[in-house]
């Protein structure tokens, strides 16, 4: 990258932060006002958005993108729609800014208040569809915070023709320019760059695959919030209704495969597995879902092809699962923290006891009885919104949505104080 | 550092990860039990403590070590007590393990849990007195974590002594022995290879000087909540009560000047500089502080010495103090964003529009109106303990102490639900 992107990075960083105490101060009814606004014009600008869309969709075809891929590009009038729908939906939340979180009264007088205020300037680099753009700048913007997007190279086009629409709409609005930025260029080194901005930058949050976590992770000087891979159990206790694990299971792993929150082990107690496992496969069979299993788990499914120490660590985000029989709630535990990712993990089990050792055990930002594990999302969680499922225990673990894109600080009420 | 060495840090953060998840299940009584069994192993051992002492003072004699520093380093009857009476106090404050921040049902049924659980593995890197390492495993404990230490290389012998007492309390009641541990050399390529444990270890709490900060965030692929410095300000409004601007600045500068929420910078608004900054000065004269003044301010206060750009970004912790004539409570707010370190800063004013304007637009931990900044302090604020204090933004901002070390988990109960 030359020295002149390297000045536009620090240039459009010192932007944001400026813009950050502006936009903290706005009422929320001025927020509201705006977001209702970009929602408006996203719709007016439809058209302009598809086309851009489809010199995206154009040269991702040349690539060879899969079509997979393409599909998660790809941009209709339908689609423009959702995410002006995801804006209005965001006006509707309650605004986290200025909550009160606790307040007290200390034996000197003094009157302490711990109040929720934004970040300030919030990063996100994404590898992902382009409506990630409209959703992550709506979020930060009602939460108070500026935003810097860095999107995934094939979506350029779109992400930038969203991102100019929502910009315009907010200038007109006489929001600051620094409150919502794109970085433009397709150059990695422009990340590089931008995770050394910490004077400026408050939090960083990456969403996507392991090359691009570990990348920032690496690199950054700002703290991060990682949005990564979700290896996924369901444990399948020896006392669980086992029609019940059946749907369960077969929910977690079949009904969206491609996502964090889908199913990639299946862990059953060695006592009901020659009851359970021949009629759970036979269902997987027929939704195509390709099994890995231990050895005790294929002397029962003979279908089964044998799994590696490799396969319970890889997120396959497709029709395949690893299976692997257990000893008991205690094996299935110590897996799941040993193999699993730390996002979301469920025991199926009609025993009280297993159910707490299996709540308090596993160290998963999600950890479930009865239930699948594909209820990981902040909408699924009441939430309203999202922004990413958090995989780090730091400030935020599990779904994301305005809360936590606050922090908070003390304001204390005195009159006259001092220290002794 | 030898392979030796490195295979050595490794093996320590492996197991203190190993223990964390036993210590994660210890029950308030048993955690209690223990914290009051080290107390007294302190008490018993004050001997042996106080000769390790003695020898870390000999070599720091030896190599000239400031007096203030080796007063800091200094160990005898009283202190050690001191510590044993933390322990005790540890021991009596409430347990944020198992409290639930919020429930609530969703639609369909699930009801959702977030539920405070220990962090895991918390690494302490300081450059302080040795108490510190009695301190820091008492409340690492306490809130159910693993805890690494690496201590100041000036009290490693002190620190060893203390922390082979508290590990051996410890080892007697059952505790796991991965619970505390200590990095024993003063090796810094040991600070180097712990902070590439990200596997181990869940976040890193620095706590010193410029060097140190910068070193940890520079080289750390683990979370790292900093520690840093206090620049704080007081601002004397045009309507603050002068008397009680004069016992607030004075307090804040003088009751402890060597401390990370002592005042640096007076902000003086112009309409009152001629009033207040006389009788001002003649205080801070009196108490041997240096005034480092802006021209204004000079015009007024003929002895204090011209103020440098830098000496407004200095953390003097001695009894020196920028000062400069302001427009108004704008204007303060913006400098003290600038210039500050988003730790502690406090307004003295009776305008209430003025008080508000300042609470909301300085972006620090901790904001005053009409008191001491000196408050920023786990015990003033009534949290009982602290392990520090925050400067920043994520996870935990300001006073740190039991509750602050922990994060969340979702527990979500279900009978059955799957994903539509």
């Amino acid at each position: 990258m030359s020295g002149k992107q390297d000045c536009e990075i620090a240039a459009l960083a010192a932007l944001a932060r400026q813009a950050s105490f502006a936009v903290a101060g706005l009422s929320e009814t001025v927020k509201n006002g705006a977001l209702n606004a970009m929602a408006a014009a996203l719709e007016k600008e439809a058209d302009s958005i598809i086309a851009a869309n489809r010199r995206d969709l154009t040269a991702a075809r040349r690539t060879k993108l899969p079509a997979a891929m393409l599909d998660r590009l790809a941009l209709d009038r339908r689609r423009v729609k959702e995410m002006s729908d995801s804006l209005r939906a965001v006006a509707a939340l309650p605004d986290p800014v200025g909550r009160v979180i606790s307040a007290w009264q200390r034996p000197n007088g003094l009157w302490i208040h711990k109040v929720r205020v934004p970040i300030g300037v919030v990063a996100i680099i994404y590898e992902s569809r382009p409506n990630v753009a409209a959703d992550c700048i709506g979020l930060c913007f009602k939460s108070g915070n500026s935003v810097i997007l860095r999107g995934g190279s094939e979506a350029l086009r779109s992400s930038l023709r969203i991102y100019s629409v929502l910009k315009e709409a907010l200038r007109v609005r006489g929001i600051p320019e620094g409150a919502v930025n794109m970085v433009s260029t397709a150059d990695r080194r422009a990340v590089e760059k931008l995770l050394k901005m910490n004077d400026f930058i408050d939090v960083v949050i990456p969403r996507g695959g392991e090359g691009l976590i570990r990348y920032v992770t690496e690199n950054s000087l700002i703290p991060v919030i990682k949005h990564y891979k979700g290896i996924c159990h369901v444990y399948v206790d020896e006392f669980a209704d086992l029609n019940m694990a059946e749907r369960v299971c077969y929910n977690a792993k079949v009904q969206r495969p491609g996502v964090c929150n889908a199913m990639e082990c299946m862990l059953v107690h060695e006592d009901i597995a020659g009851r359970f496992l021949p009629g759970m496969a036979k269902l997987f069979r027929a939704a195509g879902v390709e099994l890995r299993a231990c050895e005790k788990a294929r002397a029962i499914v003979k279908t089964a092809v044998k799994a590696s120490e490799k396969d319970y660590r890889t997120e396959y985000l497709d029709l395949k699962l690893s299976v692997k029989v257990v000893g008991g709630v205690d094996e299935a535990a110590a897996h799941i923290n040993e193999y699993g990712s730390h996002h979301s993990d469920a025991i199926v089990t009609e025993n009280y006891a297993n159910a707490l050792i299996f709540l308090r055990r596993v160290d998963s930002a999600c950890v479930y009885v009865n239930a699948s594990t594909r209820f990981t999302d902040g909408y699924q969680f009441g939430m309203g919104a999202e922004i990413g499922i958090s995989t780090d225990k730091l400030h935020a673990r599990g779904p994301m949505a305005l809360e936590e894109l606050t922090t908070y600080k003390y304001m204390v009420f005195g009159n006259g104080q001092v220290r002794e």
